[in-house]
């Protein structure tokens, strides 16, 4: 990644970001959502397949306390939804699911799974496979224009200020 | 995402999350280095290309204390570098570098803000872009398999057991 470009655009100046307001920054706005590592954590196993309070909260080896508080946060910021499950003769039940949102954070799931598995303590092999459905072949993260541009290296991106930046006040 | 799928290869049975133990996720290992809101925004901040301790401090209104601590934390994980600055008359400075570990987080911290972008509040502009320097199109993260597919949605992942898979013990 650079911060200047040789390609001087004028929509999109070179990034200043010690000179950017960051409180508007969408990386600290999605931090707010899930930066901890309990949050992380129940993501992951709901994406791979978990549901139930009780499953999580065995699995995670978490305190009730703990997964209800962050379990509620994940509900209440739109990730999770908690659908019930009726059984004749049984009292109500529910299972947490991904709700659209949650689901769109899938890409930050993979982003931290493939980083684990290069960096694997002993060079382990990975516990979990990520597989193309159609051909069997391991699925990775790459990045694209939206021209359609494979990017090979982050060497080519250039960071720029967006339309949505906000100068950052001196304070005196 | 599924758990199950219609090919059923022998060298990768479908995924039993819940009956697998997750101590050596590969998730869980990068939750271990960077699963806190400190830790993410540092990360940040360097791949945005700011670099001083007192610029970070700032930026970030982040106390000298947990700034230090995070620091640090980053340096003995090996994902950020202190790299001494001389300049003749004054006292050594360092600024701070993302090694090669840590420049392999930039996928996770375009996954931050790809989401954060999607789910701004009030639908505000963003405030950094990130481009092709070739084509100056906008960047985004996509899934691609090994044989060279591009994979359209999630659903055209299957999840399976991985080759370090370790079956959970059921405790008595």
């Amino acid at each position: 990644m650079s911060a200047a470009g040789t390609d001087d655009l004028e929509a999109f100046p070179p990034l200043e970001w010690a000179s950017q307001d960051p409180s508007n920054c969408s990386i600290g706005h999605t931090i707010d959502f899930v930066g901890d590592k309990w949050a992380l954590l129940i993501l992951r196993e709901l994406v791979f397949g978990l549901d139930r309070f009780d499953a999580l909260q065995s699995h995670l080896a978490i305190s009730r306390r703990t997964l209800t508080e962050r379990l509620d946060a994940l509900v209440s910021h739109g990730l999770v939804e908690r659908e019930p499950i009726k059984v004749a003769g049984q009292r109500s039940r529910h299972r947490y699911v991904l709700t659209p949102a949650g689901l769109e954070l899938i890409p930050l799931i993979v982003a931290l799974r493939e980083w684990g598995d290069r960096h694997r303590p002993d060079a382990t092999p990975p516990p979990v496979a990520l597989l193309h459905s159609g051909c069997g072949g391991s699925v990775s993260i790459h990045f694209r224009c939206e021209h359609g541009h494979d990017i090979a290296s982050d060497q080519d991106i250039r960071l720029a200020r967006g339309p949505g930046a906000i100068p950052l006040v001196a304070q005196g």
